[in-house]
């Protein structure tokens, strides 16, 4: 794509009131707009980082048998009664609304009322489970202050999948699975090694839930790490006898700030019983469906991600998420760029072509540091005459002069090594 | 995929409150959910047939220089109270809410006021133009009546595009590209023999909007089309000094119901000129920027190829919008249905397996009729004593049996066609 037809600009200042490194980023380099606290437009350039998030995200549900589909946001109130939701005690960020005859409706936060419900459409007998659908959209939740940028949103990109199963068994073995499934999400998106499960406060049902941390001065949480095993604990459950319970010591423990990017829990029949979602078991008796609850935030992982992954110079997106693999520079040169970039397009790579005229090579640079494509190609007179085209990674100083073939087959094998 | 892993079924009776007929065959067929009048959950199946009308409508946009983002829901007053739309004597289908401070938020039914706002940060001067924005998403209307199913939702699936241009000429080259774009839309997406450019009523600075209408009894406009020229005009313009104006003739005139399932609108400066969007031209004049809304309802578009395209039977999608290219039943042969469903996903096609047992031939029969996807390949003792398996189109009667070479061959050859 050329910049001329992508409408945004980078920004020489984040606006005055935007504290969070996330947010003042990718405002600055033109991924997203503040509509207001909390609430943010995605711009082209970041619309197209959710988009790639979320297909890692959906490859990795799909594998382990989930099934995607589409909420609606409107609820009404049934359902959200029976498990007492609806009561504004209980879950303080509703935003509400009515129709015009009166009925109060609200804006969906999360779906396990809504799926427990539909699912008695579906689910009498235990030949319909398991079932894994998922769910990936806006959700709304009304925060009295939102604040860290695209960590805390009023509107807010996620994606939950809800486990159906028969009983606990089948139930344990699909926890497992999205473990894993979880674990590869953000390896994928490049925060492997600054992710850790993480045991935190179960429910009713559950002696834990699981928490996915990222390590980082951004995080409003305190996880306990114990590097060797790979594990944390949040500060929440930090006793002496879930650490004995674990097999953890407090001596291996490291205490950390860590931003929560993902969390899973099991649910057993907390939903199930009251809303009545029951089945007929291989005995003929009727029980109630066993479930678990997985989300993943989008935008705050989209953040975590620019948290963690910039530099003084703007942000360095991995691979797998960068909006465009390349960004093409032209210095005067854009009848050649253009004939580049028809080549690497044709190759299969996602470019963003620097085609204005009449901006300094200085401010091209400086722009493609702040947007943090994986790699920066000149197209100058000088990298002409040089043989060819520079090609720099952005996070690395050195560059090189490369003729078009070496170009393509560098590129292929950057990329082909990283799938 | 597996039916089993498909967690829907098919239902013999639609609600009882239901009376249209495309939510009475999408329910019954397991593509939508029910939540409450005009709000429908997408089941895997329906969100399936949403993503492939989305990316048809992406593949159009794209090719005129489209870019996609994604703009908010919640909406704040300023820039809305400046073109009057906060009113609601103006606008009747405004769903309101409210942050906890108090501070009145709206549910987005269009971005007009929002982009327009929003591009002030992006264009000021002639090389910032043109610009065209879109967005593929979920928006919300306070309907008093949502009925009509998919055709009038209280929270609905639309796409928006938006032009930003520098002046009338520049206008007018792109208000012709993007009616290209949406018969070419509308052709893709099966309907396009029914579906007319229709002139409807402008509005202060445009003489005519145009609206695509398909001609279908379900529809709630009125338009009278001249067969020969492929026009049509709505009746609300349907006057005598209308048609002098556009050379029409009411003896070639033939009134039809119909269903408006997109419209284009010229805004010149409607919005950029309340809101303050302007621009310095080539003389350094500052004026303001000349716009234009181009909408499709996404769902309502799902909606109406249901209404059109279906039989007592059931559901028959087009091709470039079904769910899946094949419905492949296994009669007690599920093992030898792995193996060909394997080969097929190989060769690209997307196959939904009726792998189910203890369910009769005949029920699933029926059931791929009422699903209605565009070929049914059957694998049973009978097939492959006949040397394969057993092909039928949806909207034919005839079947043949082909080996499993000769079924890859057919396939390639009626898809390759189709594109």
């Amino acid at each position: 794509m050329k910049m001329s037809q992508l409408f945004t600009r980078t920004r020489k200042e984040a606006p005055a009131d935007e504290q969070s490194k996330n947010a003042q980023l990718l405002i600055r380099a033109g991924y997203v707009y503040k509509e207001m606290a909390g609430v943010y437009t995605f711009l082209p350039l970041g619309l197209r980082v959710i988009d790639k998030i979320s297909s890692i995200i959906k490859s990795e549900m799909d594998r382990i048998g989930g099934v995607q589909m589409k909420n609606s946001v409107l609820q009404k109130k049934d359902a959200w009664e029976k498990t007492g939701r609806w009561d504004d005690e209980i879950v303080d960020v509703w935003f509400k609304t009515k129709l015009q005859n009166g009925t109060e409706l609200r804006l969906a936060f999360t779906h396990e009322e809504a799926v427990t419900n539909l699912m008695k459409d579906f689910i009498s007998s235990y030949k319909d489970l398991p079932a894994y659908p998922y769910d990936i959209r806006t959700m709304f939740r009304n925060e009295t202050r939102a604040k860290s940028g695209l960590m805390r949103g009023r509107e807010f990109y996620w994606k939950a999948l809800y486990s159906f199963s028969k009983d606990e068994e089948e139930h344990n073995a699909f926890y497992e699975k999205i473990k894993q499934a979880y674990i590869n999400i953000f390896e994928r998106v490049g925060l492997g090694d600054k992710t850790f499960l993480t045991f935190a406060s179960g429910g009713t049902f559950s002696k834990y839930s699981h928490e996915f941390q990222t390590v980082s001065d951004a995080g409003e949480d305190i996880i306990y790490i114990d590097y060797d095993k790979n594990l944390a604990v949040n500060k929440e459950v930090y006793t002496d006898e879930v650490l004995a319970d674990l097999g953890l010591s407090k001596a291996e423990l490291k205490e950390e700030k860590a931003i929560e990017v993902g969390n899973i829990f099991s649910l057993n029949t907390k939903f199930s019983e009251p809303i009545g979602l029951r089945y007929k078991n291989e005995e003929g008796k009727e029980v109630p469906v066993i479930m678990g609850s997985y989300g993943i935030g989008i935008g705050r992982l989209m953040g975590t991600i620019v948290e963690e992954l910039s530099d003084e110079k703007g942000i360095v997106w991995p691979k797998s998420v960068a909006p465009f693999d390349l960004h093409l520079i032209s210095l005067a040169k854009n009848e050649e760029a253009e004939d580049l970039m028809r080549e690497l397009e044709k190759a299969g790579f996602e470019v963003l072509f620097d085609d204005r005229e009449d901006v300094s090579a200085g401010e091209k640079f400086a722009d493609a540091d702040l947007m943090g494509l994986p790699f920066r190609v000149l197209v100058s007179q000088k990298s002409l005459d040089a043989g060819g085209y520079e090609i720099k990674s952005r996070s690395q100083d050195d560059t090189q002069i490369l003729d078009k073939e070496e170009l393509l087959d560098y590129l292929k094998k950057v990329y082909e090594m990283e799938i």
